[in-house]
C-alpha cells in the first residue's frame, strides 16, 4: 500500500490519548437522524383514532376522584357518577395546546435537554422493590444502595436523568421516603430527574423541593422535572394520580400519562384494540393535565407487556410489545405530542442471557418507534422486581450504542475516507493508513463492557462473564464519582426543608412497606 | 364486567388443545408486512453508487482466476494483469439479468420458498470449528453433531434451511467432507439447504448430488441450494471462490456475493466509504455470475463487522453494523437484487447477556434493514468459532418472535377485538372474556424459552438459568425427532455416488485440519 508521510502524528497521539481518557460527559439529548418505523397506513391510524374517540365517547373512563370530576364537569363533559364521557371535538381542542417540544432545565444549564419531536432522553428505571447489588445478591435497597444508582446515572454519558426511586429505600420511613429520594436524585448528579407522585401532598413535596433547587419561581416557565401518573387500565384514573398530576401541572411540570397495559388481561387479546384503549386512556388523562392549566407540557406515556399465560406475569420483548409501541409512536406524531415509553425491560430472573435478548429487543423497539422519553432505560429485570447493578451499567452503555445508531451514518468525512480506497488499493490493509489512524475511534463505537478477545485470552484473564465485568466496572466508576456540589445555600435550605416535613409527618412502623 | 353465554366453548377448548401440541410446522418463507428503514436520501444512495462505481472503473477489481480473467476480457471489461476495470454501464447491464425475486425449491414442495422484495428466510449459521455441545461443553464436532443440528433445523418453525456445515465434523476426511455434510443436509430435513463451495469440484460434487436429489436437469430450470462466495476485502476474489461460483451459476443455482468486510481494518474508517467498498466488491461479483450465465438468480452477501481495538477481533451487535445493514439495504433495493445478511452474532464466550445483547440487537438490525437471506441465524456466538445448541435454540425462537413483529399487525378481528371493550368496561378485566379465550394465544407469542415466573416459582424450580432451558428443550426435540425419508432409491443412487468420490478423492492425514 501508498503510504503517507505521517506529518501530523503528534496532534494524532495527542488526540488519540485524549479519546481514550474516561470521558463522563453526557451526551446531550439525542437527535435523531434515522426514519421512525412506522406499521400503520393514514388509514389504519384513523381507524385507531376513531375506536379511541368511540370508547372516549360512548365507553367513559373513570375518574375516582371527586376534584377531576368536578373539573369534568366544568369544562363542560357529560359526568355520570365516576364515569366521564368526552366528546372527540372537546379531546381534540384540549390536547392542541399540549407542547409538541419542549426544554428541561437541570441544574447544570449545560445539562438541558429538548424533548419531543426528533428530541429524546434515556432516564433510567424506577421502582424496584429489590435490587442485585455490588456483589450480585438480590436483597432491599437502602437510600446508600440509590445513592449508588443516582452516581452511576451521573457518570454514565447516556442517561440524561437521575430518575427518582431507581430503588425503594427501605431503611427509611415509607411516608417521608420522596423527601430523601429527591434530595438524593438532586445532590448526587446535576442531571434532570424525576419527581416523586406517591401522594398529591408528596407531589407538593417535590414541587417545593423545586423552588428550592432552582429559585423560587422558576418552575413555573421552566419545566425541571417529570412527574408519573399510571392509569389502572382499563379506563380507569385514581385519586392519588390524579392529585399528584394536578400537583405537577400547576406548576407547570410535565407528567407522563401512563396506562399501565398487560395486554390480554387488560386489554382486548387484539394489539390494534389494545392501542385503541390504551389511546383512549392516555387521550383522557392528556386532556385533563389542560383543564389543570392549559398549554402545560405532558407527555403521553404507558407501560406496556404482554402477559405470560403460564404465570400471568408480564413480559419482555415479545413481537407485539414492540409493534404496539410503533403503533403509539404514530398515534403520539398524529396528535402532536411527546410520548414516553419502556426500555431495556427483563424478565429474567438474573442477568442471563434472557435478560441481553429481552432488553436489546426492547431497546431497538422504541428507538425504531421514536420515543421521547425513554424510560426504565437502565437496571430493569425480574419484571421491575429488582435493579441490577451490572445490567445497569450494560444497559447504560446499550443505550449510548442506541444513541449512536439513532444519529444516523456520518458523512463528514466521506470524500476522505474514500480517497483511502486508491491508497491501500486490492489486497491491502487499512489499519496503517492515516486516515484509519485519525478516524477508528470515532467512526466506530468500542463497547466497553462486551469482551471480543480470543476464548484463550479469555481463559487466561479468568473465564469472566458479562455480570463480573459489569459489577467491577461499576466499583471503578464509583471510586472515580465527583460529586457535583450543590449550592451551599440552597443545599442548606433543602436539608432545612426535608427536616421540617420529617418532623410534621408521621413515621410510625412503616419501614417494611412498599408500595 | 358483562359475561357472554359460553356456547361455543366445545369447539374453543378443542382448538386450544390443538394449539398447545407442539407444533414443528416451518413457517411459511416470511412476508414482511411492516417498512424497511432506510437511513438514507436519494441523494446519499447516489453518492454510494457513484462512489462504488467510481471505484470499478478506476481502482479496479482483483480476480486472481485465469478462467474468470479470460471471461471478463470476452465480456469487453479492461484487463491488466489481475485486475479488472469495470465500466459503470456493463455493471448495470450485467446486473440488470439477476432476477429480482425467485423460489427455492425443496425436498418437500410445501416447504419451497420465495426470495427476493418482501420475501425473507432465516437459515442457521454454519463453519463453527467447535461446538457448545447438549452438555454446554466446547469441543470439536463430528458428523454426529453435525446431523443434530439438521435435525433441530428441521424442527425449529422459523428456520428455513438446513444450511451445510452449521459445524465442521472433524471426524472426517476434510477432502471428502463437502459430501457427507451434504448428504446430512439432504437426509435429515426436507427443507432447503446450502451446498458447499470449499473448492470448485467440491462444488460439482454439490450439483450433482442435487441432480440425484431432486432428478436429473431439474435444477437447471429451479433454485434448489445456495453456495457462499466470500471476497477478500478490499477488492480481491480468489480462484477458489470463482471457481465455485462457476460451478453454481451453471447450472442456475444462486451464490451469496460476501464481500468479508471488517469495518476499519479491510475497509475505510468511515460507515458510508466502508458501504462504498463494499457495494463495488459485490456489485463486480454479481456482474461476473451473470458473465457466467446471463439469468442466474444471485444475491447480494457480506459478512459484516466492525473490529475491536483491543484483539482486532470481529465484534457484533455495534451501532456501525445496524447502520450498514440499512444503507446496504437501501443499496441492494436500489440495484433490485436480493440480498443476504448475517443474524444473530455474538462475540461472547458463553451464552451470557453479552450474546443476548448482541444476537437481538443484530437480528433486529437485519429484520429493520429488510435482508432477504437472512443467514447464520442460529447458534453463532465466539464470533463464530463456535456453534451453541442452547443458542441454536433460542436463537431460532428469537426468529420466530422477529418474524411475528415483521409481519406487521393483524387487523382481522379488530372490530370483534373492539367490541369486547364495552362488554369489560372501566376497571373490568378481560381475560373470562370469549374473545379473550378465543384468540390470546394467537394474539401474543407465547416464548417458549423465556422464563416468566415470579422469583419464589423460579427458586423452587432450582433456578434454571436459560443455558439449562435450552438444553433441555433441544433434547426433547431431538428425542421427538422424525426423520423427513428420502425416497429409497435416491438415497442408495446418493449412497453410491458418495462411496464413488470417496473412493477417488484422497483422504490422506487430513482430519485434524480445517480451512
Amino acid at each position: 500500500m501508498t503510504t503517507r508521510t505521517a506529518t501530523r502524528s503528534g496532534g494524532r497521539s495527542a488526540r488519540r490519548a485524549q479519546r481514550t481518557a474516561p470521558n463522563f460527559d453526557m451526551l446531550p439529548g439525542l437527535t435523531r437522524g434515522i426514519p421512525v418505523c412506522e406499521v400503520m397506513d393514514a388509514t389504519q391510524v384513523e381507524r385507531i383514532d376513531n375506536a379511541a374517540m368511540d370508547i372516549l365517547e360512548n365507553v367513559g373512563v373513570q375518574f375516582r376522584d371527586p376534584i377531576a370530576l368536578e373539573d369534568w364537569k366544568k369544562a363542560g363533559a357529560k359526568v355520570d357518577g365516576e364515569l366521564v364521557y368526552l366528546d372527540r371535538n372537546m379531546v381534540r381542542e384540549l390536547i392542541s395546546t399540549i407542547p409538541a417540544q419542549f426544554t428541561y432545565h437541570a441544574r447544570d444549564p449545560k445539562k438541558n435537554l429538548a424533548l419531543g419531536g426528533k428530541h429524546a432522553i434515556f432516564v433510567p428505571m424506577t421502582g424496584a422493590p429489590f435490587l442485585r447489588d455490588l456483589d450480585d445478591v438480590r436483597r432491599n435497597p437502602t437510600l446508600d444502595d440509590l445513592a449508588m444508582f443516582h452516581k452511576l446515572s451521573h457518570m454514565m454519558p447516556a442517561l440524561h436523568s437521575s430518575a427518582h426511586h431507581i430503588v425503594e429505600p427501605y431503611d427509611h420511613p415509607i411516608s417521608q421516603r420522596h423527601l430523601r429520594i429527591t434530595y438524593s436524585s438532586m445532590k448526587y448528579s446535576d442531571k434532570t430527574f424525576m419527581g416523586m407522585t406517591t401522594s398529591p401532598r408528596n407531589a407538593e413535596d417535590v414541587m417545593d423541593m423545586c423552588d428550592i433547587l432552582f429559585g423560587e419561581g422558576f418552575i413555573d416557565d421552566h419545566p425541571v422535572t417529570t412527574g408519573n401518573c399510571n392509569g389502572n387500565s382499563p379506563l380507569v384514573w385514581d385519586e392519588t394520580m390524579l392529585g399528584a398530576m394536578r400537583a405537577f401541572c400547576r406548576r407547570n411540570q410535565p407528567v407522563l400519562c401512563s396506562p399501565f397495559v398487560l395486554g390480554g388481561a387488560n386489554t382486548p387479546a387484539s394489539v390494534p384494540a389494545t392501542v385503541a384503549q390504551l389511546t383512549a386512556e392516555a387521550l383522557s388523562a392528556l386532556a385533563y393535565t389542560q383543564v389543570i392549566r392549559k398549554g402545560c407540557p405532558a407527555i403521553w406515556g404507558h407501560y406496556l407487556s404482554t402477559v405470560s399465560m403460564k404465570s400471568g406475569a408480564p413480559m419482555a420483548g415479545t413481537p407485539e410489545i414492540s409493534l404496539m409501541n410503533f403503533m403509539i409512536g404514530q398515534m403520539a406524531r398524529f396528535y402532536d405530542v411527546p410520548w414516553r415509553t419502556s426500555n431495556t425491560l427483563g424478565g429474567a430472573k438474573t442477568f442471563d442471557a434472557q435478560a441481553g435478548y429481552e432488553s436489546a429487543t426492547t431497546l431497538s423497539a422504541v428507538i425504531h418507534a421514536g420515543a421521547n422519553y425513554i424510560w426504565h432505560s437502565a437496571g430493569w429485570n425480574e419484571a421491575g422486581m429488582h435493579c441490577s447493578v451490572a445490567k445497569f451499567i450494560v444497559d447504560a452503555e446499550q443505550c449510548a450504542m442506541a444513541y449512536r445508531m439513532a444519529e444516523g451514518p456520518k458523512w463528514h468525512d466521506f470524500d476522505q475516507a474514500l480517497a483511502a480506497v486508491p491508497d491501500v488499493g486490492p489486497g491491502g490493509h487499512y489499519l496503517g493508513h492515516p486516515h484509519t489512524q485519525d478516524n477508528f475511534q470515532t467512526a466506530f463505537f468500542m463497547p466497553e463492557l462486551f469482551d471480543n478477545n480470543s476464548i484463550e485470552q479469555w481463559v487466561a484473564e479468568g473465564e469472566v462473564e458479562i455480570t463480573e465485568r459489569a459489577l467491577k466496572h461499576a466499583q471503578k466508576l464509583l471510586a472515580e464519582y465527583e460529586e457535583p456540589k450543590l449550592d451551599e445555600a440552597r443545599n442548606e435550605a433543602l436539608l432545612d426543608y426535608i427536616a421540617r416535613r420529617e418532623r410534621e409527618i408521621p413515621a410510625a412502623d412503616e419501614l417494611n412497606q412498599t408500595y
